[in-house]
């Protein structure tokens, strides 16, 4: 049984979701998939979170298939590496403050190197416990899908429609007076698995893979686009 | 609509799947998903196997967190880094004979390098299909099941049980008298992610990736056990 203190607490979450269904959730898969693997090693989220991940998965790519099967399968991809990314996920995870129903050491809550990953993972459990709650993605898509959409969005309406490498050439220059700089590393000689990374200021913005170099470069520049437009100052709107 | 003869075909393929609920089947997405990007750049499967893909993801991830949770983690990323390979997932199509549905050019028919990989790919755009036409996994465990839990019978019915990379020491020592070679990569410094591949014999039998390299060393030994252990010659029964 569920304690009543945290029954209500998880209760507050499911309601910051917006789920609506609230009596199709197991409280007891989505207690298990909060606890981190840093306060428990025996009844934590990691195996969930190994489940989220191909739940995040299916959903994104049905996702981009549905709403953007006139794009490029490059386009497709470098879209899929954003919305699956740990940046990404931390950041819907931030934005419902999912660390506040979080059960971890205080070793790892202070450990801010470690933040973005706990988040993601948090985030992914979050997702299994939905979906094993009803088998299906009804408990997932209304609140998620309007996350995706947004960064959907905001990496489509670049100028330069659709080509990252030349967006993200254009912000950089705009802002910062300079441009990206992309290390390449090939992962797999016989598969011919690329991988990219984008650079500016000291910093690694982005990472992605492709089955060639430009394909690479493309979805990492898709993501690291979208960081560096959320780390300008906010425009009034 | 699709050609008559075309549809008998397709329907002798969901019977030799063993597809009991054809009705549910939508034909032309079936279609689609065994047409080649080879024969057509327009018509093909491609987006079919970016989608699907992610539903073999979860497909397999469900199994291994159902029918495997009291394994460890490395061992359930090691069996399903085996269960959703180009290699494994060819095996499977070779058992339906899936080339024999397939539209392709003769080039493509002909390239037996690219056999392995034309296989995969139509194997994953048939399971987006079968999703597509329910949107649940109704048409894809009955007949998808019975070959993960035979593969992941033979991986964890060695004697160094769950420890693959045990289990292929003692059997590259039985049949070759020699050890397999672990060649490393480290794939993101960032993220910690290695790449493992094992060679032997002057040929690389399975790759694997992990977050330290003895996951990754347990995943690609977890590939090439079973490669090895198929080109075998087979015992009598």
């Amino acid at each position: 049984m569920i304690d009543p203190r945290r029954l209500r607490e998880l209760k507050k979450l499911a309601d910051t979701l917006g789920i609506k269904t609230v009596g199709a959730i197991d409280w007891q898969l989505l207690d298990q998939a909060l606890i981190s693997p840093s306060f428990s090693q025996v009844f934590n989220n990691d195996q969930m979170e190994f489940l989220g991940d191909s739940v995040l998965r299916l959903v994104v790519t049905l996702f981009i298939t549905q709403g953007f099967s006139d794009r490029s399968l490059g386009e497709m991809a470098a879209l899929r590496s954003n919305l699956v990314s740990d940046q990404t996920l931390a950041a819907i995870a931030e934005i419902y403050g999912l660390d506040h129903y979080m059960v971890m050491s205080p070793a790892a809550r202070a450990d801010l190197n470690g933040r973005q990953s706990y988040l993601a993972d948090a985030l992914e459990a979050v997702l299994a416990a939905l979906y094993l709650s009803t088998k299906d993605f009804s408990l997932i898509c209304p609140w998620l899908h309007p996350h995706l959409h947004r960064i959907a969005d905001q990496l489509f309406a670049q100028p330069a429609l659709g080509n990252f490498k030349e967006a993200l050439q254009e912000l950089t220059q705009a802002h910062w007076k300079s441009l990206p700089e992309y290390r390449m590393r090939e992962l797999d000689p016989i598969a011919h698995l690329f991988q990219a990374e984008v650079w500016l200021n000291g910093c690694c913005w982005g990472r992605g893979e492709g089955k060639n170099i430009k394909a690479a470069q493309q979805a990492a520049a898709a993501v690291a686009l979208v960081e560096l437009q959320a780390s300008l100052p906010q425009e009034k709107s």
